[in-house]
């Protein structure tokens, strides 16, 4: 076997085999393929397509190129919850305290943020003291003691994945159906879980643009969540406005305690209770999806939720006054309220630009290694289908560089459109496909 | 414009334009552009394919990358002659001093040997003395002086071709129509031949294996001769057995002599007529084909090709004794009679097999490093269609090393096919396309 002969076959549209795969991700993680030869399969890949087969073997391959995390100290059935990404997304903040609080083990080790969409890591280092970097016995010991932890990647999972990934980026081979799902699904699979819960976000905030190609992800998550043995469902939501209220890292943060204290933004809510339920019936904790959500419900109003979210914050450091007079977090220097120009209906808040927004105010990264700033950002105070006066407030503006105020201002008033006709609300939950 | 965007482009199946392909040879060929980047490109365009006007650029973009050959001084029209490679090809030792006797300016640069096919430099270095790196003022000056002037590829012609070459070797990209006709069409421009005769070969010893690629291959270099005002006119023919009766350097050299002495073997006499006719009608020396045809034979009859051979190997610092007397010529240690195991008719003599055994006995190079020995080789006695008794003569192995004699000796055996039924002797030319 050679990867002339492996380039050959994909380029003439052949299916290769576990071996041919394994083969070509070892060598290449090994350095023994060399980039170039990796850029051309992948180019082959791209255009000719892999069978369902090829996409569960090579997803496999790269779950098992790197450290692969051993849950099973836990004697939990450990379930994922993974998003394809969106602006304002703090779904895990809050769900992943409340399904704990519901019996489900969380070993969650999530990323930072990279463009216009945030990371999880990100959001919870804004609470002063939060150590997302703790070593993986510790990580599995406060699962065992408190049922929760969330940290950063600290194993090298799935190199594989992280090598091919940045040779996509630099070859335009990013948008490749059957590449993305392995790729997500090889890092699920690396970080110990047996199900997996996935939110696949649709619009101009997410990776996937139409539902057509979020429906043809999520079905190949899915199959090979089947081949691997990993049960899979996937929840796709749409992604048009940003998620909730607030985008930018301690904003979101503030606004993720909030919910969890009973006070969650629609969307916001809907999204949390379609995961949530999936994730507690996969985990064996709720016979019915009703039930599931009733149970999520009751341990948001009992504050049951909100107990465990302080539990994960102090178990892993962080500071619980801060949770508890959230106007302890620091604020940005400027806050600067946007009002509206006239009367009538917002109908639309695209998601992609206030992200793009928020990220040039230094919430977000453009490069790795840029640092980012977590008073920044944007809080929304209306939805798409609200209606306003003239002179009300729609948003704040948090900056701490003056000089970027007035031309954030303009972006952003031009983002919040506004019509006389009458807007609906935006649905959240597109469907389910499991 | 990016190399991103160019990739995109071809991935998704959409024309380049002459810019882009401008941007990508210029950029890869200073390393502004990397390896795998280039190679998703070509994985690319070996997929999805290119249209004429696209191979057409990609053609001259190369010819432009690197030094170009500038044979206006010489005030006539350069008609180059290029084949894509056959075994015991010796047609441009005996067609070229030909068409120079009929007044065809002959400024050629040639290339050396690579696997099983040999080259015209390394044949003309088995003539002691000869010199195919003197430089180019000299070259040009040769012309001038006598009409003719062989040498080896000394200038930096085509870099960008050279790597891309290269490259697509390594990715599994080497059997792409266009990119064949673009490499060997960017060579002939950058030497400086204003029409180019092609000898198209086919057959298992050669580059195109059947007749429906070697036409789809002549058509896209007569379109890139069009689009590059190149007229180009492309032959034909069959490479199924070895061209004429000897395979290896100086064996060549002796046969092709030979020829130019009058005694000159079908099939070669064939090829060398057509390629001929056409090359003194692109040149303008003659009206027609036939009238052609009539020179290039009197010529041959008369000494005149021969008398310009003697004058070709004298300036360039080869022994004509040599060309007299062609014992002069070193022998190999042993030469071999192999004898006919039945009566019959020879129905197969496999170019490649043939050419294979002639490399491996040290007549061609496996790398590009590799030295090769000029004695060694093959020489056929007899050709496909021949009757042959029990014990007749069929060939002679010329081998210096006596550790491969007997395993040489099978191999021939096993490549002269001889049947009780009649074979017809194979045509040589297929057809003329231009």
């Amino acid at each position: 076997m050679t990867i002339l002969d492996i380039i050959e076959k994909k380029r003439d549209k052949k299916e290769l085999s576990k071996e041919e795969i394994e083969f070509f991700v070892n060598g290449y993680t090994k350095g023994e393929i060399t980039d170039y030869q990796a850029a051309a399969l992948v180019m082959a890949i791209f255009i000719q397509g892999m069978t369902d087969k090829e996409t569960a073997n090579l997803t496999i391959a790269m779950a098992n190129s790197g450290e692969v995390l051993d849950l099973s100290k836990l004697n939990k059935i450990i379930v994922d919850k993974h998003s394809t990404g969106g602006v304002g997304d703090k779904i895990s903040l809050i769900l992943l305290p409340l399904v704990a609080s519901c019996g489900v083990a969380v070993a969650k080790m999530s990323g930072r943020g990279l463009g216009f969409t945030g990371g999880t890591v990100d959001k919870l280092e804004s609470i002063p003291g939060y150590r997302t970097d703790i070593t993986i016995n510790k990580f599995i010991e406060n699962v065992e003691n408190i049922g929760i932890s969330m940290i950063s990647q600290t194993l090298n999972l799935a190199p594989a994945d992280k090598k091919l990934y940045a040779l996509r980026d630099s070859i335009s081979c990013v948008e490749s159906i059957p590449l993305i799902a392995s790729s997500i699904m090889s890092k699920k699979i690396a970080s110990g879980a047996q199900k997996i819960v996935l939110d696949v976000t649709v619009g101009n905030g997410a990776f996937m643009k139409n539902l057509h190609d979020a429906e043809k992800l999520a079905k190949e998550m899915i199959s090979i969540g089947k081949l691997a043995n990993r049960e899979t469902v996937c929840v796709l939501t749409k992604m048009q406005e940003p998620l909730g209220y607030n985008v930018g890292n301690s904003l979101e943060v503030k606004e993720a305690i909030e919910a969890l204290k009973g006070k969650m933004a629609e969307d916001v809510k809907d999204v949390v209770l379609e995961l949530g339920a999936y994730m507690l019936l996969l985990a064996g904790e709720a016979e019915s999806i009703d039930k599931a959500k009733n149970l999520l419900t009751e341990n948001l109003q009992n504050g049951k939720a909100y107990s465990k979210f302080m539990e994960l914050v102090k178990t892993q450091g962080g500071d619980v006054t801060y949770l508890e007079y959230l106007e302890n977090f620091e604020e940005s220097k400027y806050v600067e309220p946007i009002y509206s120009e006239k009367p009538g209906y917002i109908y639309s808040i695209n998601a992609k630009e206030i992200g793009k927004l928020a990220c040039s105010l230094g919430a977000g990264r453009v490069r790795k290694e840029d640092k980012i700033d977590s008073t920044v950002g944007v809080s929304l105070l209306k939805k798409v289908g609200d209606y306003v006066t003239k002179d009300e407030e729609l948003a704040y503006l948090h900056v701490n560089n003056l000089e970027q105020l007035e031309s954030a201002k303009e972006r952003i008033k031009q983002i919040i459109k506004i019509r006389e006709d009458k807007a609906e609300k935006l649905d959240t939950i597109i469907k389910v496909i499991k």
